[in-house]
């Protein structure tokens, strides 16, 4: 039993659970004792200093253990982390437990100073940075090997000791924000602030993406309806909502970034440090001295690693993107099989069957999607990065090749190999309505309606009638334990990348896909809050500066969209009138259009500042302060060895 | 007379002059005794505690002051500038008095730990630095205003009691330099580090990049001259040619990226924090409170600055292109006139005279080229810019746009508008070789010559026939001070633009551009270190840790090159054979092909890294370093806190 408190919580009486840890069922006590005691020895002694109790239900000890940390503790480990937060003066600051007294709502016995996301996120990086010192091995399991310096965490996880970590919900806070987020029907932005405090800015920053590029939509959407309504078809209406939609969608990629830098200024992550990367948990190697660290731990050779992606990755996702291309063409056997069908026996259910082929190809899209993501997942863990930012890197690089051609490869083959633009209209419509569906359906109605079942089935095993609010701790421990876990904001920004692509990479031909798409988005706010708050355990917090690779992939795909469109439009039979002479007139206008729309897109993002004004002054302000405290202590210093010459 | 040592200098013996400030005739004896005691001053009392001897010529006190530093005074001051040195263990790292011993060739007695460049570098850095503490004006002068802060220099400066403030030569060095860098014909690479230590960053970096350009253009070079050689006309090996180029240009700007990084980090300048800009001493306004540094000083309205941008700059620069084309319409004119002259009496001078409007040409662009330089130094003076790269950026651009268009426009009329392949080729070649002529005369020969015959002059009057090396203090200074001043890489780079656009837009036309470049370059080295050494003063060091704008400059121009060589390529009437059945599909594939291109480019400059693998690894080794200082602070705080709490 686990009761020996460390000397920081002297001043608490009473334990707050922040984060839970389960260790496997049957770990050998001699394990679970040093784990323990390693969390909750002083820092002095190479522990992380926390508080730890293990939770204890009807059924006893179950292996589960809650641990949290006094008032001060996590002061100094905010500290520790580098958290930005707010003076009372409003300037942003590197919090420093010296100069505490100087940020607003600080009080010594203030303890909602750190919010609960800030608190966990500073047990997991306590935890995360708990190394082993003279271990050589994980004390009960020899054949888990562990050096020194190696975090005891990653190794308890990737030898299957400890089951999982993760944050409590906090049932009161959630309330709160589930109803100001998502409880009822209104007009009006997104707690952002409350969801990040709630769970972190890489969550609150895909809301706000989320919201922004909804309201940056609707333009484009009000734009777009008319030519439903009018059943518009000509071709220089047309010619004028591409051409405001190219310039729009760049226009609205570099707002983003300001309205980024507003945000992440505010929650202090645009100030904040980047921390030292460690080796990510799944990679492995052997022993070696690291030239940059000086410290022993895993290598694994860069030249390995790079047969590994050019002989082994890159001919996979070939053979993939090939395999998306015959099935594209299974698609169009289909397509034709169905036109004939309709032709040969007309009738209500033929004509509905015209739409049969796009709707199954969606669906297969989607799963290929799936699938796919799957095997990259599994290849680019196999390839063995050393760095978490280069396996993400590397992933989302094979994903975005993939999801890209598998999502828009009919499409650019109807419009520009069959030259049909009612069939690509058609196909548009349905691949953008079907895939929205089944996403809005596999993303959070379904995960929601299963997580609902087992609470059901969880509730009348313990017998108990009571509501989400009055369970005890115990209870919800076990409740969330068996939640399933976020996988991070990935799949939501793929989700949104595509769906940029299907709106602006044809717009001029279906003006009503910005409408679909931010209906979509009305309601992808409200399940992905419902996901978030209901269906997954609570994320850790991640602090974040920007979106990072995703605002690069938005940008390409923006860059593509002026290619397609200038050509969609110069393929148009109206612009083909307007050249009756010469075909090569029209293609050398149309080249010279798209090579101006290209530089003004590429003068814009370079005009356009990426910060607004008042933050670039912010920023001037800090970088000002710091650099005349360094010339003061300069100063000092020349002053010191002026005393010291003069009266030596 | 100022002979008031400061403390510092007390182990020291022997003065050595650094820098000369020469102060106009006729300022008032109080002002030159304020000027120097701020000067000689203690840090203490807010002087720039540095050491200052009039010079004594045989005329007398000429108002010129020799100023040095004690060897104490210039590594405090070097800590102050931030300068980076190497360590004993090959590291390089941010020079700090306290931690001098760990330095490469640091000892107490070795004087030459700093270059005498950045000894120079730190007495401007403590000049400039040396600011206003209550005076309401300059003594003597009641109309030149100061405000606390201000820099002393500056306001001198600007008000013409300054005259000037230039670094010494030191002959003996700079006989030593001049010998291995262009003393000899050889072979060879030039004294790169050698430079760096006489010259600084900037101007080493601009003679590095020079070599590195010449070596990356020869293998075009040496491919281009089969082409004439041969007189290859075949299409397809114009093609290649271009194709090769296009790539070629790309990988070498790619790689120069990574070559600046190793010089600059073997130069300590990568690693060398930015200083915070102070306003340039030309910035005029009314005084204000700076919402950055808190401090009152003049300001601008941002407005203000637009409208003279927008109403005035921007016209001015509109009607100047306009000017510019019109020219160019009166040399198409010409060249009609000469060609028709050649064709009514054919001769040997009416053939001749076929190269005359050309040449006159190529003669009036270098002249409209200067004038507009001048004025775009005034407009862009007149738009009062605060900081000095703000001014630089309007500059560059302001400059860049006119000098492309003048000098490529008729370039482009002939290929696009008349397509006269041959006009072209020769318009090129006699654009491209009457420029280089004309360049490298203006530049360094006509200066070089000036100088020379007024040395001649100076020692007549001197009555010396003393060799340079000979001469006294006082005969330097008085001969250097009438040097012409260097004003900076500005124009150097700009002769490099222009030369890589004459070798790479219409590359497929004309080979043998980068032979006449290369050897352009290799005649240019030479006269550019004549230059250096012998026309101008030395000029003052100025760290830098990479090309800066023109980088990107270079990239745009290539980026333009593929779009021209690929429309000049589709062009040309061997590939037109190629598609005799329809002209659309050449220009499709025509497009394809650059849209390909432009791909390749893209994504192979994401693709190389900026900096080399080792680079990356010792930035990274400093990082984690500092972070490990860090983490080792917040430790140790951590413990005197439990210290405390324990004890108490």
């Amino acid at each position: 039993m686990v009761e020996s408190w460390s000397f920081l919580d002297t001043a608490e009486s009473n334990f707050r659970p922040l984060v839970v840890i389960e260790l496997a069922k049957g770990t050998k006590e001699e394990t679970i004792e040093w784990f323990t005691k390693r969390i909750v020895d002083k820092k002095a002694n190479g522990g992380a200093q926390l508080l730890m109790k293990p939770l204890v239900t009807e059924n006893g000890v179950e292996n589960i253990y809650l641990v949290g940390a006094s008032h001060l503790r996590l002061l100094l480990g905010a500290e520790a982390v580098g958290l930005v937060k707010e003076c009372s003066d409003n300037s942003m600051r590197t919090f420093t437990y010296s100069s505490r007294k100087t940020f607003k709502h600080y009080a010594d016995d203030n303890h909602d100073f750190l919010t609960m996301a800030e608190c966990q996120y500073i047990i997991k990086h306590e935890l995360e940075n708990l190394r082993a010192k003279d271990e050589k091995m994980i004390p009960g399991y020899p054949q888990a090997k562990l050096y020194p310096g190696k975090s005891i965490v990653r190794r308890l996880l990737t030898s299957g000791i400890l089951v999982q970590i993760f944050p409590l919900h906090d049932r009161e806070e959630l309330k709160k924000l589930s109803h100001s987020w998502y409880g009822r029907v209104k007009i009006g932005y997104q707690p952002l602030d409350d969801i990040r405090c709630y769970f972190g800015e890489t969550i609150a920053l895909y809301f706000g993406f989320l919201e922004y590029f909804t309201f940056a939509l609707i333009p484009m959407a009000v734009i777009g309806i008319p030519y439903y309504v009018f059943a518009w078809e000509d071709y220089d209406k047309y010619v004028m909502f591409a051409t405001f939609n190219l310039l729009w969608s760049t226009v609205i990629l570099e707002v983003w970034k300001r309205m980024c830098a507003i945000l992440t200024y505010r929650w202090g992550t645009l100030l904040m440090k980047r921390q030292f990367e460690e080796p990510r948990p799944g990679f492995h190697g052997v022993l070696g001295i690291n030239p940059v660290t000086g410290r022993e731990e895993p290598m694994y050779s860069s030249i390995k690693r790079q047969l590994r992606i050019y002989l082994v990755s890159l001919p996979f996702v070939c053979l993939c993107l090939y395999f998306s291309l015959y099935v594209m063409m299974i698609y169009f056997d289909l397509e034709q099989w169905a036109l004939d069908y309709h032709k040969e026996n007309e009738s209500n259910f033929s004509s509905l069957m015209l739409y049969v082929p796009s709707i199954i190809y969606a669906v297969v899209i989607e799963i290929m999607n799936l699938i796919y993501r799957y095997a990259a997942e599994f290849l680019t863990s196999w390839e063995n990065h050393r760095l978490e930012s280069s396996y993400q890197n590397h992933l989302i690089l094979k994903v975005l090749v993939f999801n890209f051609l598998n999502c828009f490869a009919s499409l650019f083959y109807i419009a520009f190999v069959m030259f049909d633009m009612k069939l690509l209209r058609q196909s548009l419509a349905t691949l953008l309505i079907t895939s929205q569906i089944l996403n809005q359906f596999a993303e959070s109605l379904l995960p929601y309606w299963l997580q609902k079942r087992y609470n059901r089935r969880m509730k009348k095993r313990m017998c108990s009638t009571k509501s989400d609010m009055d369970l005890s701790l115990a209870e919800q421990v076990n409740m969330e334990k068996e939640m399933g876990t976020y996988l991070g904001t990935f799949d939501d920004y793929l989700e949104l990348f595509l769906q940029f692509g299907y709106v602006s990479l044809f717009s001029c031909v279906y003006p009503l896909a910005a409408v679909f798409a931010v209906l979509n988005n009305i309601t992808e706010i409200y399940s992905d809050a419902l996901k978030m708050c209901r269906v997954y355990k609570r994320p850790f917090a991640e602090p974040t500066a920007n979106i990072g690779v995703w605002q690069l992939a938005f940008e390409t795909m923006s860059v593509i969209s002026v290619v397609t469109n200038c050509i969609l439009i110069g393929m148009s039979p109206e612009v083909d009138a307007l050249f009756p002479d010469s075909k090569m007139n029209l293609v050398l206008t149309v080249a010279l259009v798209e090579h101006l729309l290209l530089a003004i897109k590429f003068i814009m993002a370079f005009v356009i500042p990426d910060k607004p004004r008042d933050i670039q002054m912010k920023l001037a302000k800090l970088e000002f302060e710091s650099l005349e405290a360094l010339k003061q202590q300069v100063r000092a210093f020349e002053m010191q060895l002026h005393f010291l010459l003069v009266h030596h």
